[in-house]
């Protein structure tokens, strides 16, 4: 039975998008069931609407599903991809999250791997502390951590976060593709181990 | 000029209105102008309306204005009180706090004071990693984070969250009442010297 | 082949050592292969010598082998139990993981799982944080970090510490023994399917 | 009567001496009186002697006097250097703070000023939640936190860290002195204030 990955994501211009897009393919390529989900945007029409570069985001999004606490219970193992507000993840991730109080209730969150990206303005904008922010959540439902460390090379070169890959907009580089794709081996391994 | 100190707060079943109450009433003592405001309910009506105690609560509120970004650029300093999701702040809270972008571009919430409350489910649920996260938020704005640390006695009687006042949910005790009072003079005065 | 659990303590007055005891006969019980290792005292031996309780609780544990890198290279997983100091792990342990540079640029600390309790004076006194700053660490050499979440209901009884048993100084009572038994027997089961 | 301003640093190759010196000199053209100070070296002396540059920095320094707890009690605020460990501060620094509990227990530790920087070998190695680290210890003794934030347009070239500047291993470049310059005035004006 193959490993089940739900990534999370959540973008406002595009590049978590990107990164979930390349670990959504790098999970179906490592041999996992993979959902790939958006947070729903909870800013309101009117604000989405009055920035090109965010309405178009939005409907370039418009074909993958809204994140549902069911998605949370069906996987094994989640990868998240947010991007940083003021030192912690986007509200409308808070949001999606805020809503799994019945699944956590029931236990359906216990024992699924866990592992995180993030993006942020400036180089030490909160890339770090986001990270664990996601992290201390994911504790609170009994996950079982995945980051990367430093036990690959690539994270010599891609800026070395050990919490998780992270870096500033823009689409994604080779070096953030090598740092993604081994991010999500690891935790599709881990995962796999886990729920075995 | 009095100082000027905004109360912010979310709650879904009452603890940390009573908590923002208090710390406004004691603030008022002390000399400050107030304003109390709560952050936007941002679940659905539908969803809000499911549960009896929610929905009250709500309407107990009624008469309390939303805050509003404008409600952190007036004051000198923000007394800070919202419930615990899973380690962190509610969404509601972090759904206003990102509207503040186009402040914190203009420099409109430097050098501000600030000082936060929580309540948890559990006693080691989150009281003290929510707090964190809240001054996180704070710090990216150049506040100036003004914690109760252990200065009072009445921190060796309260739980002794260094980091601000935290409990577990319901009405607002003796002792929460002391702390929060301590907590809110404390805001008030080193909010005055900073802005003074 | 036994899953080799090494538990890591540092104690000054005997409460993580009474924590320690107890995860180190748990892991046993439940059939793994059991390093109990203490972090040497850094303290001056006059400042040691100067207080009844410190010195003897050092008498009481001369048997118990100092920690060594090799005891984290050897192991499948870590049971880490050490006090709070202002909102920190107090800073014997931090002298002990300070050593692990070398072992850590090898690669021996890579895929290990962990987890942690604490113990501070005030309920609130940094329980938290502490756990916090522990897996951050850990983080770092790529470890798999197994917080106990609300997985088991004795996490509704012990002060529901998501991240980590945690208590007030003292003997481990009833409730904290099952608390730590549940915390040690979830680490040898996830450590084992990690490693095999 | 001039604001004073005790800089605790460590450092075991030159980068954080590098940041204490420059912050003490803007102090002290600040107008503040200023006591420099490092932590003691507490690793073995046959390991420092093992690393040619470790011995000769702390050869380096030998002329700057160890911090004392007396030190903390007398400043209005603290500038705080120490690079990072595994994300968090090095113990050096560590064993120092374990040595301040009698201080703390009188109350004189309360009210001050602190503002931190940090280096780490990686970009996003530990850089933010360093910083972090030192801030929650700090709100242990009561400590007003005064970080950049973004106040500062040197902010938006030095990396953007608004906790603290933080930079890799070196010679502290232009950048890094104009924004410790910038840290360390923040720190002496507000340190001013409250202690005024």
């Amino acid at each position: 039975m193959p490993t089940k990955i739900t990534v999370v994501f959540y973008s406002t211009y595009g590049t978590n998008h990107g990164i979930a897009l390349h670990a959504a393919e790098v999970a179906r390529e490592a041999g996992a069931e993979v959902r790939l989900r958006r947070c729903a945007e909870t800013a309101p029409r009117e604000v989405v609407d009055g920035q090109d570069a965010w309405r178009e985001q939005l409907e370039d999004m418009q074909d993958i599903p809204e994140a549902t606490p069911e998605d949370m219970e069906w996987a094994d193992g989640y990868f998240i991809s947010v991007p940083t507000r003021f030192g912690v993840p986007a509200s409308q991730f808070r949001a999606f999250v805020d809503t799994l109080g019945p699944k956590w209730q029931s236990g359906a969150l216990a024992n699924k791997a866990i592992t995180a990206t993030t993006s942020a303005q400036n180089t030490h904008g909160g890339q770090e502390t986001t990270l664990q922010s996601i992290y201390i959540t994911a504790m609170h439902w009994g996950a079982i951590i995945v980051p990367p460390g430093y036990v690959d090379d690539i994270k010599f070169e891609d800026g070395g976060n050990p919490y998780g890959y992270s870096c500033q907009p823009g689409p994604l580089d080779e070096t953030g593709k090598k740092s993604v794709a081994y991010q999500t081996k690891r935790l599709v391994d881990f995962a796999g181990k886990i729920s075995g």
